[in-house]
């Protein structure tokens, strides 16, 4: 069985790196606006490619063109704020984020990372530094699957990659396809459909991230901010069923059963003792059944359950650990059908490629951390962004994640300005770096 | 650990009864009535005091009335069609069963009970035969806990013994209380809510049920009917929760989870092996999670689940039996909580009380059987039934079971109605030795 490598540590040095104090009071103002018009009454939502993604795009654009940036978009909408360089031939250096949240999120998954680029711009102009290169601040669409189940809608567009397919899709709460949001919006469809690229991976010199931690980890280690080593791709079992048989729970005695619920609970014991040797045995993943339900109209206390519908989530930075955990996954299969009488059929896969991160890009974010006395960890990302587009073309990428208490997607993110700072800081520096601003 | 009694075998002999043959032609037209006005498109529909029950009521009240019956009606408008016997003073023999169903049903169940009384009075009167006592065909109502969740709503309020509170409990699909259901058909509820008996138990000979079995047992055994040597008892945990923490399910190592759908299915796994355990030992029981879901509205395929809803069934003749499994859960409870950090909230039990058949009666059911060649067997009655409120007030009670494939509850119940015959005649001779016919 392969082992996967351990979550490798670069070497360290003195960074030299241009430390240009990004405009922290427009990063505030524009939380605060956000937050004003997102707000649905409990949480954040700004739905992709509906008003509350829009509102989110006229505030960035707005704000650029305020602060004299170029302002374009592509057939699919993204926005893209340009500060020229003095020598436009240049591979563009790009930063950003999505501005799409899911329902009842919070205001900082995804925006952070589009005000840190904006507030490093503003910084660069308030000090009267002019970058090189191209600098970009991407707001991206559409990156929250809790909208349209398709991955990176938004970035796979800008490089002409979003399958046409995709197009079809219908919203997950009012099954209205994607289409019809993409037209009510002005976006050329027709251009999206025919994969005309609006990015060249060739013509970026690098693309960075800053995105809050969506875990627990850098709370709980007292660490400000991460440097993402890579990120996950997935193995998804969205439409897992097990088929049991329906019976009177008083008169079927155990050797008669055959019981979809302890089928299921036999398959999740089975497969989180294998995810335990697997970690044991130096693979990084996470498992995960998110879903798992008898059926509302057929299931009943007194009955043995003939159905139990379940997903499966794994994901991991390395392919090798996802077809290890695969084969877990088939072996337990077989032996829970062997064992309960009961049919698994665990549906079509699907799933996504991981992304590994620059070792240069990573090299002056550390290292840039630690010259200023953060608390700064090596860490790989379990969820999935934007970045893993880039990357996976060829972009050389960079991710760094600010700590972040109570998760995302909830209302209760809570990311410290303080934190949020450094991470601007960070991101301004590595810009600066490789724009020579 | 105190161990149960296996099923006991009595002695058997040859018995002394008086096999006067039921009127099979009118139970097959009963069977064929009920059927033509019970179809719901799917199975059989014959709602707790709605329009289905009443009208297999009707059905009954009606053939008996052409029989030269007396009808009586109580409080809670059970039926009770008697044969007069010659001195009516002595205590009235009882056979029957209930005429509801559960939603999309079959035909059989409850309904078979009643139609095997009336054929059996059908074939004395036309044989010319009058009992000495009193036998009465009781048309139970709203046994099938699927419509009001109470358990024998007619039999107990036949004694009086229905609680008040049980006419506030609302019908499952309509949120309206039992009591308007009662109003709209006429009962007396004050006579109910005030416990005005209708039958008083030391006025009572004897009660006997025939019912289709519910489970496979006879079919893979190949016997054609089942002597009931006790009907369970239960202890339920109708409201079981999990609560975890949501999560997201890239971003959350498995170090830092608490998650609800793993500590569901450890303890199904645990209870399950703590089933085998005591099975192993000699106890006699069943176990079963008949529902078991994540929360619809806030568990998706990339969160670590935060809440599992869950049922637990536990079914057992032996009230120690039920002791027993109730220690086993509430130390699965303690050791789900403190491995995966999760709570356990198991909710208010209910349950009910096992009940014992008479060794009398069992015996002239089965040597009845044995003496017309038939196969039989003893067997429990892991599902409840109306026998048990009779049997837990010191009636002297029995049970029949018929075999039946596919179990009950469902359309596909399918009783041979040539074991029908052979269940029909038995209870016939059981009346005819106990009344005098």
């Amino acid at each position: 069985m392969p082992i996967a490598p351990v979550a490798d540590t670069l070497p360290r040095s003195a960074p030299d790196v241009d430390l240009i104090e990004p405009d922290l009071a427009l990063a505030g103002e524009l939380f605060d606006s956000l937050r004003a018009f997102s707000f649905d009454g409990v949480g954040i939502t700004r739905d992709t490619y509906g008003a509350g993604e829009q509102r989110a795009h006229d505030l960035m654009r707005d704000t650029a063109l305020r602060l004299g940036l170029e302002v374009t978009t592509d057939a699919a909408l993204n926005l893209y704020l340009t500060l020229p360089g003095r020598d436009r031939t240049r591979p563009v250096v790009m930063t950003g984020s999505h501005l799409d949240s899911v329902p009842r999120g919070g205001n900082f998954d995804g925006a952070a990372g589009v005000v840190a680029g904006l507030a490093a711009l503003s910084g660069w102009l308030k000090a009267g530094r002019r970058p090189t290169a191209d600098v970009t601040v991407m707001g991206i669409r559409a990156e929250e699957s809790a909208w349209f189940p398709v991955s990176y809608i938004g970035s796979k567009a800008a490089f002409g990659l979003l399958p046409p397919a995709a197009l079809d899709v219908p919203r997950l709460n009012t099954e209205r396809p994607l289409i019809d949001y993409l037209t009510d919006n002005g976006a050329d469809v027709d251009a999206i459909r025919a994969g005309k690229a609006h990015l060249d991976p060739a013509r970026i010199d690098c693309f960075v991230e800053l995105h809050i931690e969506q875990g627990p980890v850098l709370v709980e280690a007292g660490d400000q901010v991460g440097v993402v080593t890579g990120i996950c791709g997935s193995l998804r079992y969205r439409d897992g069923r097990i088929v049991g048989q329906y019976a009177h729970s008083g008169a079927t005695p155990s050797t008669h059963r055959r019981d979809a619920v302890v089928g299921m609970a036999t398959l999740i014991c089975q497969l989180q003792q294998d995810w335990a040797t697997m970690e044991a045995e130096g693979h990084e993943l996470n498992l995960t059944f998110g879903r798992m339900f008898t059926d509302h109209a057929q299931a009943d206390f007194s009955k043995v359950s003939g159905r139990v519908d379940f997903t499966i989530d794994v994901r991991s930075r390395f392919p090798a650990t996802l077809q290890v955990m695969d084969r877990y996954i088939q072996a337990a299969k077989a032996q829970v059908e062997a064992r309960w009488g009961v049919r698994v059929d665990l549906g079509q896969p699907s799933g996504s490629t991981p992304a590994a991160m620059d070792d240069g890009l990573r090299k002056i974010l550390f290292d840039t951390a630690v010259a200023r006395g953060l608390r700064v960890r090596d860490m790989p990302s379990g969820a999935g962004h934007d970045s893993a587009t880039f990357a996976n073309l060829g972009v050389p990428t960079a991710m760094l994640f600010v700590r972040n208490a109570h998760g995302s997607h909830n209302p209760d993110e809570a990311m410290d300005m303080a934190d949020f700072a450094e991470g601007a800081r960070l991101v301004s520096a590595l810009l600066a770096t490789r724009a020579g601003a």
